[in-house]
Parts: structure tokens; C-alpha cells; sequence
């Protein structure tokens, strides 16, 4: 099973980014981490991360046939970006929102995604863990079926 | 006469993307039933898709010269693409925004557009014949002038 | 094929009502081009203005088994008239909103239809050529069924 | 004891209108229904129906020293008939608001009366016997007296 | 100079409805007395009332090249009538909008009018007056010519 | 038939309550109509009264299979209880909301009610008799079967 | 009888403030017009004009006893000053709101009024004349007492 | 390291509850998984399950050197008991929000939770596995510490 | 004299609950504190701590009859408990809200009172000293009957 | 310790003004009940009063140094005086709001104050007696120093 | 070319006010800085500062004539005061608005100014240097000329 | 010291578009007045034009280490670009938006900008003088440093 882990806007600078907000990990140590974990549960996983809506666009539209679930922390993408909303929802590729931070317990703006509801279900306030945990609920669906 | 076809992200889906809304036929498809019925009127087209707010807006911006008109499907970028809306009021060339399905039927946030302010019309609901209607309003102006 | 042409309140002044917004033409003169084209796309049209909410609802309570579709130009019942909505949405005949101005770049009450939701689509801006669009969006929609 | 039931725009339709949601009975079943059960309690019935909301107000002027009661289902004049909520303060004859549907599960739009505040009371979800509690209403209202 | 005076809905019931807040004198008093103080004044008064909005835009449609004034009390459908602020807008005769109670000190609802942006000005809040005033305006008007 | 009669915060002062507002009936004397009532038309009714949002969720999780109708007055959770929304919800039992006073003609925040979708209907304004007209609905619902 | 004539801020600048909205005259010249009429009216008049607030409740403070109105044009002070109100409420001086120009008609925050709801009533959007007619009001109540 | 797991109104009817929506499963037999899969992890488990916010809030009083984390599904409290996300603020053990459904994707009163904002994050949308994901999330915080 | 002092949700925790907020004495502390004081001014008090909004309610109907007063720091139920406005609204016990911070200088939700418009006053920001000032409140209200 | 006690507008004519809302005792009354009572607590009270925003922005610019503490009544400054605000928060004097209505029970514009977030606390609804309090509160928190 | 620099309420505390908000710089220092730069553009400048709205006013309604530029700081007045607006808009002097901070990244409130679209521009976050980019501004202005 | 000036969306069109708002300058002519101050200034500039959000925030994230200040005028991202902002909190660059325009005088979705929140200050309404202003902000603050 193929897991497409797409990071939005922004999530380059992970590490230098206001760590006390999004933690001291470097996205590269991120995305190590997470292969590692993906291993241990069979999951295959590439990584793609962009700063233009229309890049991570493009690599949703590839995702059917190839990916069987996307993992998409859509950055600040994810209170505004209605054409990655339709994304999601047009390519039929069950996909998890994860936010590092709790965006519920910050600013006003972003305690509102207008892509979840497009999703299969949203993970928000745990770090890096929050893809760990994307991985997991991949991992118990699976088992499911 | 030539009119630029410009078609938003999520666009080149057509045909595979939730055909209960947008109709069994393909970009391409469309585009071709574009083109016979330009020939018939007697106006020349040219296509562009892309998923990129940029790109679109770089080719509004080398419309003016080239074109007369412009039939602008912005996708869901009609609803927060303030840039799209600027872009199509500096260039000058009118411009006919179109969609595919009846957005003031739909999720609430389909019902505004922030770029028709800067068109000269709005044309919603008729599935690919939304392109076709907007090619008779050209015809129309044109037989007016 | 039979088609219910309906002018909203106020639609009777056109011609000498505010012209820089809603053009020269009378209704009678946009009557007139509309049956031409009609004839041209073998359509059969009928045509009623009213100022009274309650004849235009009580007109399109008559259209089934009369009319195919109506072609409804609701004036400013567009922005508060949910019973004019509810006319439409109670009849079953397929109907087009149209509007001669571009609604959505004018005052803000008027970029807001309550009866849209109910028809098969809006087409505003282009004069009395928005009559003459309904016109052909019914012409293609014959065509493909 | 005479009671006038005042039916608004399009429920002429009912029967053939939307059954899933207005239920399959005619205005004329309802009617007959209703003035059978009128008889059983020992009211007077009178009804009228129009699409007209002037026809409405000139029929709840007539009112008074006719009718000690008026059974009003507005129809879509609910949301926006400030004249009809005037006109039912105005003749100082108590009056029942009563909807077919249950109004508050349905659009937003439609959880809204303009006119209850004016009335006594509010029926709606019953369908036609939306208005059979209407008249047992009055019925244990005199009862009281 | 000729002057059409429109009474909107529920105006007609002046004198018995609510007279706390609309007085105690008829709408056939208030005429007397605004034709009385017209005709002092040099003007010709027409008077036109009527429950249904349509009446009311075709009375304004009539205008044009009869009167040179209308003072306009649109009852309660100043709050939502867009159609009768178009047609105001539409036949370009100046109109003076009269309101009998103080309507900003009433309900939410009552402090906002959809009509005023066309007109000449407002009067509202003094009863039988606020038609005398609209006249003295005239008056006034008239003499600056 | 069974039917179970919820009442929820406050209802036990009833008698001694705002009685301008809810009348002087205490809630025994009205248990005792209702039941009277219910006699009449072949009902067997339950009563429970709580100022608790949980006891009211509890009883509605007992209803399914004892009882075949549920009436209820939430009281003032009418404008907030989620929780007793989804418990109606839930059991899948019909609920008729009842209120003694016309909850639309009041303050503002008691027009709305968020209970009210995830029931058949709604009756308010009658006082006693409110509940008195949900009997008689669903003695008309069993007279329909 | 007296009557205190109040301007509000920026209303010295009569004349040359933006002449096409609020005229050509000068606050002088207005109140030698005012003077005239009230006293062919058999009104005595004075006038106060600040761009203070607080004098402007100092002067409203000091009515009572010396005047029997007040004509109040606020300027823009309308738009939030709730001390002016408070001190309209507090004297109980009768008070009519006067504007130049018609306040519903220009930008959306000068369509709302928060002294309104205190006084008599309110008149706008007759440049001068708009004082002319609050003494031809109080003249009436005059004649009515 | 023990965890208590909390859940709010209306779950206990889980399995035969809006299937469609919550899934098939009884509360039993998720407590059951949850248990297998905390034992796995090295955690202990305690369960709690009410529908009196009241009694939550007592639990969660209980928590403070009982339990190093609550996992926490408020149920519909979620969207107004501020009491509830009071108590978890005060109480300062870290607390996971959770959701069997995509509260994103649903009526727009589920979008919004006045309790994430007190806790470390949420989860939603992946049935019984929200609960599992949870108890990941607190082993992953272990893990680093 | 007797005055019933009313703790609401979280109350019971003061101390240890965010002591930079709500200080650091304990609701015992509290208690004795306003005890002593209340006893200097010859009022009698009793306590009653609650995390039920239905509890509160039931302290709230047994007052009348037994206290004169009703001291109520409702916690965050202050926020969305129309059912407790209503038990105070019903009982006719004069009631003083208090709150230990200022709460219009914390989150917005918490500047909003749903309750203090039953009753007669409300004291927020001064710590423990709130329920001090709220007894000499009524204990000068004594003193001037 | 010193205490300036502001009053702002309109409060010069209490005892005048509607007295069912403001009491009937005068302002002067007012202070010297407040110095009496001040005097027992061993506080040194100055009073001033002014219609002007600038006048008491000035006078708690002249605070710092002289005063301890301010009791500040904004009259109806309260909901918009920004500037008001300001002053309290830069001057650093801890400063008392004070309101002898309840604010929250009247109009919908007097629940909100804009000063407040810049005070220590808030009084309100117990008539001259909320400046009592305010010394009281005063008193407490220097008995705690 | 003369400016008239204009300081709102509250800044004669620059210096001792919240100086992590506002600088350490006093309004003497600020203006003596200002003074020295206008010199070297070859600017001549005049300083006023008030607490009163009205004074700012009447300073304002006599720069016409005397001076080409204003610089106004309106301080809290920004986010109320219409009637500075008016003045502004009202002599036809370029007026440029600034703010010593950013006034968009603090409270919601101090983001809206109701002054600046009378204005030729704003300039806010810069300290003293606002007004010196201020007199740059217009002397960029005067060099285009 | 090094400043990068980035140019958003259109701003490659100045000169030719909407001169009667943006000015007839190109974008080149306004580099090049730009480049000649900076020089006098003592500052080295780099200029950055793109239609594309994504590549202004890749320029940003490139500007530590190169650049001491990003001069950002976003265009109509402006209004909804929460990346850009993001991106720019993100890096610690010090940011000074910039418009050309003064937005705040335009249409209402102009005045607000979600970027500068994260910006030190904002200049705008001088055409291409507002980058030559923040220019002469980054020489001001080195000189204070």
C-alpha cells in the first residue's frame, strides 16, 4: 500500500520556523522518521512538498493508481485553498489533514479548513506525530478491510 | 476574432472527476465541440488549463494585442482569487466567466464570486455548453458592433 | 418545442429605465429579436411581464405540459422573492435565469439570487443577448438528449 | 364560530408539488378534511388561496367582524412578507401560523418566520394535519372561555 | 404642479390598526387634509393605496409626464421591496419617502429601508404630518426652481 | 400507544412562573389534562420533568421500544442542547417539540431552536394546550397508518 | 414657543464642503432662511452650532424650561454618539433629526442612526429645507394641541 | 502511565446510532479494542461514559495524580460547554479531543469546538480508530520524553 | 436576613485552576472569608458548589420563600445557560452575578453574559472581593428599604 | 489614599433623568454619600464630572502621582470611546467601571463596553450603591496589600 | 510649503505610556526630531495636540489657506470618529494618516480606520518615524510637481 | 545592508494598468527611481515581480542570511494570501508592506490585509513614493540602531 505525504506552504523551514510553535525537527528529519515508521507497518511513502497551491495541484491529480491514501498537511493552504479542497475531493484517494499545531487553540483564521471536509478525517496538535498518527489510521483501516 | 479559453485547476479532471456534477466528458472533449462551434461562428480559439493561479494570471496578462476576448472558467479559484480579478481589470480584454454546474445550487461558499466584479458576464449551470453559450455572447457583441 | 419567456417588474420600462445599465432596446424590440432567433433554432416562444409576484407564480404554475422550459428574467424578485423560488422548484419545467446586467458587479444586495438554486442555471450581463443565450443553452441541451 | 384559512403562493400545487417533502393529498382533500373536522368541533370554515401576497392582506382586512379567527399557512411569504405580519397585527384577529413541512429542518432560510412573531402561535411538520391542530387549537381555546 | 401620493400596504386600515403607534385619524381624513393643505400650497394631489406591491410599480410606471412629485409610503414593504425601489430609480419622477411612526425607534427590522437609496430624501414619524411635510418640500423645491 | 411526555428546565414552577407569560396552570394540572386527553383518544402517556440536560438524555435513550411518540419541551435547552438533539437523533423514536409561549415572538435568541430539525414538527404558543395539539397529531398519525 | 436649532460638526463648513452633496449655501445664510420662516411660523428660534459633543449635550442639557424643541442635525456624530442620544432621552425636549443630504443613500454607515430611536422623528435629504420642514412639523403638532 | 478515556452524551448508544454516521460497532466492543491495543502500548485504561456534562466534569476534577492523560469525545458538548473546556484548562492534564465522525464535513454547528482550544489537539473522523490513534499519540509523547 | 451563595462549574477548584487567573485561595477559603464578613453585616449565608447546570437550578427554585438574596457566579455556564437565566427570571429571588476575573478583558465568548438580564446587577474582576462587594450590595439595599 | 470618582456624560442630570431607570437621587446627593461613606473607609475622594470625552481623557492623564485609584463611570462613552480606553490603560492607575444600571438587561448596544478590557473589574446595575462597591473594592484590595 | 502635524488623544503621554507599544521617545522629542527633518526638506511645520475630538476638528476647518499638508495622527479616534473624517474630507487639505504602530497586528478593533479613506494615505508601524516618512511623502509629492 | 523588494501579483502590468489608480510609471521606471534612492541611502536593493504566490514565498524563504529587509507590496494577495504571511513571520526578515493605492479608500475587501499582522508596518496610498518611504523606514531604523 502507497501513501502519498504531501507538505504545504511554508513547511520547508520546519526547524527554523518559530519552533516553540512547530518544534525544533527539520522537515528532512521529519520525513525520516516517518519512512521508518511506514516501514515497520508495511506502508510504502514518498514525500512531496511545495509553496504553490498549484504544485501540490498537480501531485493529487497523480495520486489515483499510483497512491492509495494521501496524508496532506496543507500549511496556511488550508483556510483558503478551495482548488486544493476540489483536489482532493475530484481524484476519489482517501486523504488525512494533519497539522503540526493545534490550529483550534491559535488565531481566529485558523481554527477553520475549508478542506476537511473534503477529507476522510482531520489530525492536529501533536508535532511530527501528527503524520505518525495519519500512518497508524492508514494502518488500522487496512486492517479493517 | 480570437478568444482565449482559459479553464482553472481541477479542469483537465473533467470527465473522471464526480461526473454527477460535471458531466462524462474530458477537457479535451469539450475543447473539440469548443472549437467546431468557434469555426461555425467564425472566431478563432486558443485553450490553456492549468492548476496554477500564476499561470493563469501570466496569460491573462499576454492576452491584450492577441485577443478580443477572454472565457475564463476559474474553477475554484472564483472564490477567494482576488489576483484572477485583477488580473482580468488591468488587461482590459472582456472577459466571460463561465462554470460547469449551477454554483448558487451548491455549498454555500459557490454561491459568491469574487471575480465577476471585473467580467462582463456570468454564465453558470449548462455543463460544457456554458462555453458555447459564451461563445455566442461573442458572436452576439460582435454582430452588434 | 415550447418556451415560456417571463420579464420580471419593471422589465416594461426597458429602454427608458436607466439605459447606461440596461441598454436601449424596449421589451418589445428584445421580444421581437428573441422570437426571431427562436424561430431561427425551431422554438416556439410565449411571452408575459408582470410587476406582480403573484402573476409570474401564477404563470408558471400553467407552464407543465404547456412549455418545456421557461426562460425567467425576475428583476429585483430575484434578491427576496422565495416564493417566486419555490414556484420553480414546485413545477418541475426546467428553467434559466437570466439577467441584462452583470448582477454580481453592482450593489451588493443584487449579487445575491434566492431563486437560482432552484433552476438549471444563470446567465447575466450580456443585454438583451442573455435572452437570446437561454435560447441556445435549450437549443443544446435539445440537441444532446 | 368562524374561522378563515388562508393558504399562500403555491399550495394550489400541493399533491403534485415536491409529495416527498408537501405530502401526496390536494389543497381540495386537505380543505375537505379539514371542514369535516371544522364541523365536528362546531366551527365554521372559510378558505382561500392565492399566489397574490396583496390578495392575502386584502383577505385578512375583510376579517374582522367576520372571523374570530385566521388559520394562515404564508407559504415562502413566511421569510420576507413584513406586510403580511403588519397586516395580521393590524386587523387584531388572532391567527395561527401552520407550515406543512417541519420549516426548521430544511434551509437555513426557511427556520425563519417574519410573521409569528404577530401571530399566537406556530403549528409546522404535519402535513395536512398541520392544520387539524390548528382548528383543535381554537377549539380548546373557546373551550377555556 | 402634480403630485401622486401612493399609500403601500395596510395604510388603508389607518385609524383602527394600532393607533398608539399609526394614530386615530382614516387614511381618508389624512387625504382630506393633505388635499386641503395641497391646494393652498398651488399643488394637484392624485391618492392611490393599495395591499399588493404590483399596483404599486404600475402607479409609478403611470407617472412619468403626469406628475412631477411622489411622496410614497411604502408601509412595510420598505423593508424589502427591491422591485418598488427600481421602479422608483426606473421612471426618474423625484420621490419623497413618509413613514407615520418614528421607524429607526421600533423593531430592528424597521430601521432599515431598501427604497431610500432612490429616492430624494425620507420623513418619518410624524403621523398625518409626514405627508404634509413631503408637500412642503415640494413646496420648497419649487420655489428654488 | 405509549407516549412519553419529557419536560425539560423550569417547567416545574409552571403556576408560579412569569405566569403573563406561561399561564397559571402548575405542571401537575396540566399532567392531569394531558392525561385526560390521552385517555380520550386511546394514548397512554408517561410524564418526566428535569432541570437536568442528562436525566432528559437518559429518558430518551429508554424510549425505543416502550414508547412509540415522544413530546417534548426542552425548555430553554431548546436553544442550545446539542446533546439532546443528537439523543432525539439517535433513538429514532418521533419527537414532537412543544412550547407553552410563542417562542418566535419573544427575544431574539429564543427564536431559534437547535433541537427542532431532528424532530417531526414543532407547536408552539398554546400554553397547556400545546401539548394538548401533540396528542391530537399523533393520534392523527395513527389514524393515517 | 422656541425651538433650539443645534448643527453638529463640520456643518460650519456650509458652503464650501463638498457642495454637490451638501449645497451651496452657508450655514449663515441657512439660519437667516430658518429665522425667516419660524417667524412667519410664530416660532422664535436659536441657533448653536459646535464641533464638540460635549457642548452639544451642554446646550441640550440647558432646553428644558426654555425651549419646546429641539432640531437636531447631529452631522456625523449620528453614526455613534450614544451620549447624544442619552442626552435627547434624558431632557424629554421633543427633538426632530435633521440631514442636508439623504443619509441612505450614500456610504453603507451613514444609513444607521443612533440618536433616531430618542427623537420625534427624522427628516433628510432636502439641504436647507430639511430644517424648513422640522419647523413646518412643529408648527403642525402646534396646530394639533 | 494511565489514561482515562472519556466519553460524552449520546455514545453509549453506539452500534445501533446513526450507523451510516458512527459506525457498527458498540461502545463495549471499542472499549474492548482500545483496552487490547493500550495494553499493547504499555498504558492503562479507564472508561467513563455519561451523558451529564456535570459528571465529566467531576471525572475530569478526579484526573490530576490518577491519570497522565484523558482522551476526550465530548459528544455534542463539543460545540458549546465551556464548562467542560474549563474544567480540562483547569485541571492541566494533557487531554486529546477526539471524534468518531469528520465533524468538518457535516452540519456547519459540528465545524466548531469551544474545547480543542484547552487541549494538546483532536482527532476526528476515523470511527472506533480516533479512540486508537489517541492512545498512539500519548505513547509517540512518551516515547520523547 | 439569608443569602444563598451560588458556586458554579470549576468553582470547586479554586486555588489550584490557572492561579495567575483566579487567584490562589481555595473555595473554602473563600466561603469563611464571606462568612465572617457576612456575619459583620448581620446577613446569614449558605454555599452551595456545583458542576451541574441542573443542580444549580434545583438550589435556584428551593430559594424563594427561604432566601431574600441569591449571590451566583454561574462559571462558564454564564456563557450559554438560558437555562439557568430562566430559573433565576422564574423564582423571583433578587440575584447578583459575580465573576472572580474580569471577563471582558479575557476571550471574547467570556464578555458575553447570557444570564445577567435576570438578574439585578453583576460584579466581575476582583477576585474572592467580588463576593464581598456583591453582600455590602445588599446588605446597602437593606439599608435603604 | 486618593480616589478620583469620574463621571461622564449626562450623569450631571441624574435624579432628572428617567428615574425609573437612574434613581431619583441627584448627582450632588450622590457624592456626598459617597464621600461620607468614603471617609468612614479612611479614603480621600475628588469628584468630576463632564459631557466631554477630552475633558475626562485629560483629567486621567493628571491621575498618575495623585490618584491610587479611579472609579470611572463612561456613561454611554462606554460603548464606543476607544480613546476613553486608552487613557486608562496608559495611565496605569487601576480603575473601577462603574454603572448604576444594569447594562446587560437594557439595549443590545449597552452589553458591550469597550473600556472595560482596560479596568480592574466592573459594577453594575445597583444604582448609586455600584460607586459604593467601587470604594469597597478599593478598600478590600488595600486591606490585602 | 507648511504642514500642520496633528496629534490625537493620548499621545501627549508618549514617552510614560505602554512603551513596549509606543517608544520611550516624549511627544517634545518627537516633534523637535520631526522639526529638524522638516527643515532639511525646506518644509515648515506646525504642532498641535489634544485629548478633544472637536479641538482636532476646529484645527483642521482652519488649515485651509494656511497650510498644504496635514499629518494626522488621530489616535483611538482612528476606529470611531466619522466626524474627523468628515472634516478631513471636508477642506480638501491632503491629509496623510499615521500611527506610531502597527495597527494591524494588535487588537481587532484598531485594524479598521474609519478616517483613512478620506485620506491621501496611512503609514503605521514605525515609531517617530512615521511622521518623518510622513514629511517625506510630501516632499516626494512637492518634487513631482 | 541588503533590502528585497518583492512585487506580487500585476504589479508587472504598471503603466498600463488602471493608470487613474495605480499611476503611469512602469514597473521598470519605478525599479530604476527605486535602485537611485537606495543608493543615496546607502542600501542595496534586489527586485522580484511574480504572478505566483508560491514563488514570492520561495524568494522569501531565501532571504535570511542575504537580506536585512524584505520590502513586500503582495498585491491582491493581500487579502488572502495567510502563506505569504506565514512565510514571512516564518523567516525574521523584517517586512514592510507596501501599496501603492490607499486601500483602505477602496472597495471593502480591500482594506483588510491578513498579511500585515506579521509585517512591522504598513505604507500605503503614495504610488511608487510608497516603496521610496519604506526605504527611507529601513534607513531610519539603521540609524537608530
Amino acid at each position: 500500500m502507497k501513501v502519498l505525504i504531501l507538505h504545504g506552504p511554508n513547511l520547508n523551514l520546519l526547524g527554523r520556523r518559530e519552533p516553540e510553535i512547530y518544534g525544533t525537527k527539520t522537515l528532512d528529519q521529519i520525513n525520516e522518521q516517518v519512512e521508518a515508521l511506514a516501514s515497520q507497518l508495511g506502508l510504502a511513502v514518498d514525500f512531496f512538498q511545495s509553496n504553490h497551491e498549484g504544485d501540490l495541484i498537480d501531485r493529487i491529480h497523480q495520486a489515483p493508481g499510483v497512491y492509495q491514501w494521501i496524508v496532506l498537511n496543507p500549511g496556511a493552504l488550508t483556510h483558503y485553498s478551495y482548488a486544493l479542497r476540489d483536489a482532493v475531493a475530484a481524484v476519489g484517494v482517501p486523504t488525512i489533514e494533519v497539522h503540526l499545531s493545534n490550529i483550534q487553540g491559535r488565531e481566529e483564521f485558523r481554527s477553520h479548513s475549508v478542506i476537511a471536509p473534503a477529507c476522510v478525517g482531520q489530525i492536529a496538535g501533536f508535532g511530527a506525530a501528527s503524520y505518525f498518527l495519519a500512518l497508524y489510521a492508514i494502518f488500522e483501516r487496512a486492517g479493517e478491510a
